[in-house]
């Protein structure tokens, strides 16, 4: 299974009508089973399953590390995940009858939990410093990765950074699904999140801002707009929010000073 | 309450570090109650509310249309739409139980119902034929209304037309929120969807397809991409899915005889 397909279609022009094979992305649905109750259906890009399975459990608060999940299956013919936890269904039914349900974009986390944003501690000021010049060549760096969005125009890329360059990257048609992929994938790394930048496509809604809050990264740099109630989240938990990263110029909007 | 916001921040360029005040776009949690039990938590753009409400509980299949909302009543302060249906709480709760759960990003309708693609029925070869010209003359349109955008970089914008032009837009930091108030405000004024146009600033995900076909919308026109899987669901079900309308021209995804 691919990120897109070709597609049989007319295009419009000063010269005419042309019929053309042009390269659409792929959108696929994946049913989370918990224990063997439906959990969840994300519709994502078919690729890197198990890291979305595993940074939506991370994310969503169901695991705290790779060593809570006790078996992962993804059957990508019947679009299903079967997920069993160490420790076995009773936490999993509590969590499942805890959640409450948001819906942003936006629509984003499922399991969104009104009191994260209180819960969330701020960070302290340790973490990297990063020069200005760190953040236009990671975010080169990043546009050059963004390999799927060139031939489609319909997926969304993110990474997780070092000042020093892109370790862990991942595409996928949903913002929440790409960071989740790098979540899922960076914990299978041990990567240790408190230590690194985030880089992304998309917009900086609140729930990517605690999203990545919640594994104590630093800084979030993104192409894009933030909202409103993202900065002042980020300003509350000392989060460096970066946005609008073009050719030579950023944008700061929160706890200024690890940009230098 | 206004869309948007000025913040401090800090602009890094060639010359150095720049601190200004620079626009960026609000994001509002709307807790919507229905028959006294909480729904739902909608993050969106502060404005017409009201049509973002009556356009969800249409969108989800809570009400048929404004004959089903006995009340309705927004509390901009707290955040809270307290919504009571005619026939009270047997139809709210029964839709309520039956509900299921997904996430796209999307992380679309938290409503969606996986059947939906299959019992929403084709359209028959009714509706509007329109002109490439006008398909480029809508979206011209379209983009000159986009103000809160064109400040910020971080909304969405949506509106429904007939080929003479625009009669209904409007604006909000999620896709699938700009669809329901555009939903909600036709609803209002008692508008046929099935002889109109849908235009929308963002990607066509399935979610967004099924959006439009519950309410028989013929013609769906984007400036973004749309996926495979919304492109499938737009051939089987006979819509004409329009994208990447771009200066003078643009792609047609499905159902070709609608535009000439």
């Amino acid at each position: 299974m691919s990120y897109y397909k070709d597609i049989e279609i007319a295009r419009y022009g000063d010269g005419g009508i042309e019929y053309l094979n042009d390269m659409v992305v792929e959108e696929y649905p994946l049913t989370l089973f918990l224990e063997g109750e439906e959990l969840v259906t994300l519709l994502c890009s078919p690729e890197d399953l198990e890291y979305l399975v595993t940074g939506f459990l991370l994310s969503e608060g169901f695991v705290k590390g790779m060593e809570d999940i006790e078996r992962l299956r993804v059957d990508r013919e019947k679009g299903v995940a079967e997920i069993e936890l160490m420790g076995g269904s009773g936490l999993a039914a509590k969590l499942y009858g805890s959640r409450t349900i948001t819906s942003g974009c936006g629509r984003g986390p499922v399991f969104y939990n009104a009191k994260d944003s209180i819960d969330t501690k701020a960070l302290n000021s340790d973490g990297p410093i990063i020069n200005g010049s760190s953040v236009i060549r990671l975010m080169r760096e990043f546009d050059e990765k963004s390999v799927v969005f060139k031939k489609t125009g319909g997926v969304h890329s993110c990474a997780l950074a070092t000042e020093e360059g892109i370790e862990v990257y991942h595409e996928d048609i949903g913002r929440h699904n790409a960071l989740d992929k790098v979540i899922g994938h960076g914990m299978e790394k041990g990567l240790d999140f408190a230590g690194r930048i985030i880089l992304t496509s998309g917009r900086i809604s609140s729930e990517m801002l605690i999203k990545a809050a919640k594994r104590r990264v630093p800084v979030i740099v993104s192409r894009s707009a933030p909202t409103v109630l993202a900065v002042k989240l980020a300003q509350k938990l000392n989060i460096t929010l970066v946005g609008f990263v073009r050719g030579r110029r950023f944008n700061v909007y929160s706890a200024f000073d690890r940009i230098k």
